[in-house]
């Protein structure tokens, strides 16, 4: 599973909560201990991503048999079955909206984030996502974007430092803000430090991080980043990433390109359950 | 507040813990207890959702004092001041990105369902939301469609019968299905059928229930079922439901429009924090 | 199972948790690893709520095999079985208490609801509860109520408007707090306003509402009531119902009569759990 | 406060989310920010009990200020004020259910409590609470117990050795059961013994035990076991005890009475909270 | 189980949590579905505890086998096993960590416990525990005294009123302090004193109390203490003992000493997890 | 705060219920009201850590008011005051246990750091902790080791890839370990090998890590490990490090020093709290 069970169970458990309650008065008054068989089934092309989370919601629902004939990562057309189900048709039909809504979501992240690193592809620059995730599905958003054939950025403000616009401003520039990280931050974590300009990035150079990342640089100006650029050093473009300008930064000596869009932007792509 | 004080806590109690989790490093090494001023601004065109749970991010973190500048509601150009945040650094630039994520998402949604009411507009035809929303975010989502002018369907599975295609399936028909709810359920609880054919409407306006979901018409099959709509029956609309087709189906004698749309197909709205 | 699986859970591992807390010394001085059978009898005559759940508190505290010798809405009288339990002395032993105070208290109440219930067969009124119940255990009284043939009013003040006294003090009375309601409340949610007298009950029907509590009405001015009630009006009677006056209230073209009594006011059914 | 702050703080937000959950649909449709003052008022002859607790319940809703009129213990008649409460309707309104529904129930066990103390009055024996309370509220019950004048027995299986009938049962009589737990408790846990008859009350006094509880002995059976026991010993008679028959065993050289009565067969006592 | 079901797997599963939370990066990367075996297995001499625990740990994080080679209370020396596991290798080897910091500290205070035990060994005086654990696993830690040979002193603030030093400053004097005590403390909680002197002691003596805790006094003063000693009276010894003073507080009608030192100074024993 | 708030409020709400659960029977029935001054003292020498949680844990508990009068990080002998608080005999004596176990813990972890933090001085060899750290304690015992001068290593699995011996058995060696980790880890994630010897470091610096952690080398290899590093590689040395034989490995060329023993080894340091 690539989410640890325990913060999974945790986090599947609240998705349930939130849309069960204390019951589901449709299956508690429509149904008599049917059992039934279901299908989900895809209606438009897509990565997938999350058929393991979505299993997960029935079992946790009853006593149902789950098999799995798609797996994630596996590029989908209209009317593809993902998963069957058989038995206890209560428990199905109380886990069907909140497994759709699940994996609706991350295919659409995964989908999404798969055009982008197509677009790259041969250009050696690799594909990030960002912290712009929905609140409360980070993990499982980060997830599809991996998927998607896309790289983690961090998880969170706990594992890496990232001084940001920002933080310069609080503490007064660049070089304030990378000398403290630097002299404070623990060995095993890693110091990012976000660049506005060409002027910054020359300063922030002779300090040193692990990662510059050019942030809102027009792609003429990455070029000049570029030229700049020392052994070793590594750079990550930012800001206001998607399909239609990715290859505009897609520029040689570019490590990374990290984008929100991937996750603020997917769309839930359309399945759904059926009894058969 | 919209939602209730202890559900709202808890809920950005957990956003906050996803992000931060034990501590956030880049504050915690480049910040000395500065004390800063910043803004939320907006970066295009939206209605605006949301603000509050903002401002309550930042009042979770620290000592911070929060002016809202603008409302719920309130149609937005870019560069216009939502919030304005004075107080420890510390505090506002921790609650940045999850107090972001939530406006700007909720945004999306009340910007998306605005353009589906407005197209509704004169028609007397309602738009309502469906339970297609991100899992853990409902309750924040449903108040979005408020803002945008949505009405909100149910809460989740535990406020209302809906009888859609799949328990018909599994217990032999809508008539059954009908029957034994009606039976079954409270006298506080609305009984909603999905009807997938006028056939099945027949059956269904027979036995009777408080709304009629008309799943996957046709227009021309939605203005046969008006035909036959009787004297206090209320008719829903569903099924792929977006802002190109939403007039075909804006038929009269259609109460309700419902749409997952607006919460599954919504784009997070650009805005940023900016310390001045 | 009458309550979702995973709310179920959560309640009972907070019942077992108030009682066990880290241990039971008793059990771990005493037993040394024995293996017991043990029945759980009646010792007066009831009206049986609750199984279930008792079992669910065996089968949460070890390895126990039990069987459902009776189910709920049995009536049962004195010395009768209503489960046979057989495993690990530990977790029988363990389970006792818990699993006896919620079951004897549900049937409790479910038996004070059936003598309701009878009182008014044939009538043509239908009872309904309250929300008169113990903090933390709403959704097993209602449950109860359900057993004893009552009908559930709404779970919370999140599944239905309704209109009390102290609400129509604070706006101003009647009609502004129902006009105000029936603007701004969604379609799937019922609307109930308490009537005070037959002045305000007239006010309210012109406005219209889902149904209309008449709440504390003396029987005569019930019928007065009656006498101006409109075409597909619900009413229901409400304010100090018990035993002894719920036939007075039995009126034709009462719809429904409420009764916080069979929750706050019923005793628990005596029964115990004997090693045998 | 009679509870920890931290114990009541998260019982006080589980009781409130049962009954509010994401929102007060009444509250959030009809108040429009207004202020109000509102009073809790007896309506029968109680004793008190929890006031404490409902006034937190209003503070966790909202801005409000609470004045208590009356307090714990005191005994009241019909239409006397326990609580004054003002500020935004909404806090108030939300609150009022679970705040009556806590009081209520207190004040019913506290009073009921109250009856039984006063029967035995002069007699030398003091009244017990059991274990015998609902599911999630015991340390509230035994509180009420407290108020009325009764002493608390053991809070759960965690802080005191008990052996019952089945523990002796389950490991062969009651010597191999005393002397197992007086072995292995630990020094500071009171060990009380359950005794069915006058033999075992023999075989029990020979090895010893802080407390003996006659269990279901008649009237004249405990007299037979007060005349043989011994100096220092304490007992406890227990079974069935109510207002009935509580004076047939306040038999001198009985210490204490415990009574499930008190906690499982109490009702609620009348209040109600009006808006002035 | 030495510790309730419900209250163990709450506890282990926050332990995971911490340590694992979303994911273990490293068997994430590195492993691709191997089936390992694995040993626990000392490395210095040791009296064991928390095996139990371990195992627990591992069964939590997936399908593994465990056979216990060794149990709780066994000496062991170095090189010898403990555990067996079989399965999954992700399962064994993100548990490792947690698993062995839990049986490290547990064997670190058994064993030291053991040493003062042994220490005591004919003297007729037993060794309690304190509440100078770590916070968090004092119920964990208060089994290893056990393992240990130690008995338990109270569990927290809410098994046993004790009365010390400061309760007696903030009142005036343990006159005041044991007489309120024993007025209002219920019966079943048993009433300590902690001394400072020999003149308190005679002034608590006349009031009486089920535990005089002598606390700080040197060894001769313990002499005296003993010689006022009433008939039925407990004495404990506390302040300060380790393994160098605990002969010299052996004296003859003292009951108990209890050490802090056996849990807030025990080291861990060093144990590792080895594939094989 | 060097932890986060939210994070903190959460862990200190958990070690006060362990302690006080329901309520503090002593206070409850020893104090009535009254109002105390009191200081927390040190009884020997140490460096200080956790004071601000020992203030939150007082906050937390009623109306107090706490003055720091010493700062984690300094360094006090006997008798020296940290803090004074006055308030609510109540709130202060409830929490002296639980604020006095986290200090002393914490106090002690950092008192061992800096004793191998100076022993290293000079050395160039920087000194870090491990995940040796108390179950549910850690993000309190990694700050410690920050205040005694060490460096934290991962917080946990989640936030770097190390590749340990177990996980190199598992799959085959350290060549295959690290190419899948390289492979697959994001980039944002330290590498770090366990390497346990000459061989083995060969073939890891070949493919190439973040980290190179010698385990278990003699001083002497240590050496020879020196001697073949690259340019740009950083050395770990771990492996039953203490403060006999730190010294021994401060070896120019290894950058750091990592030691369970200052987590697992730490013993408590010894302050009380007084009124006065």
């Amino acid at each position: 599973m690539p989410i640890s069970e325990l913060y999974l169970k945790k986090s599947l458990e609240n998705f349930i909560l939130e849309d069960v309650n204390f019951g589901d008065l449709t299956c508690d008054t429509v149904l008599s201990g049917e059992r039934i068989r279901a299908v989900i089934i895809t209606k438009q092309k897509a990565l997938l991503a999350g058929i393991d989370f979505a299993m997960e919601v029935f079992k946790l629902l009853g006593e149902v048999e789950v098999i799995k004939k798609l797996k994630d990562g596996q590029e989908v057309f209209e009317n593809e079955t993902i998963l069957e189900i058989e038995g206890d048709a209560k428990a199905i039909l109380t886990g069907e909206r909140v497994a759709l809504n699940l994996i609706q979501r991350l295919s659409g992240i995964a989908t999404l984030t798969k055009k982008l690193v197509k677009a790259l592809e041969g250009s050696g620059v690799k594909l990030l996502d960002t912290r712009k995730t929905t609140p409360g599905l980070r993990v499982f958003e980060k997830y599809a974007v991996r998927v998607g054939g896309g790289l983690n950025h961090r998880f969170g403000l706990f594992d890496a430092v990232m001084i940001k616009d920002n933080h310069k401003r609080a503490v007064g520039g660049v070089e304030i803000a990378l000398k403290r990280a630097k002299e404070r931050a623990g060995p095993f974590v890693k110091i990012i430090v976000e660049i506005e300009n060409l002027e910054e990035l020359e300063l922030a150079l002779k300090i040193g991080a692990d990662v510059y990342t050019l942030d809102n640089f027009s792609p003429e100006d990455v070029k000049r980043a570029v030229e700049i650029k020392p052994e070793g050093a590594i750079y990550e473009v930012s800001g206001g990433i998607n399909l239609e300008n990715v290859l505009d930064y897609a520029i040689k000596g570019v490590d990374y390109i990290s984008s929100g869009y991937i996750t603020h932007s997917a769309k839930a792509i359309d399945m759904s359950l059926r009894v058969i």
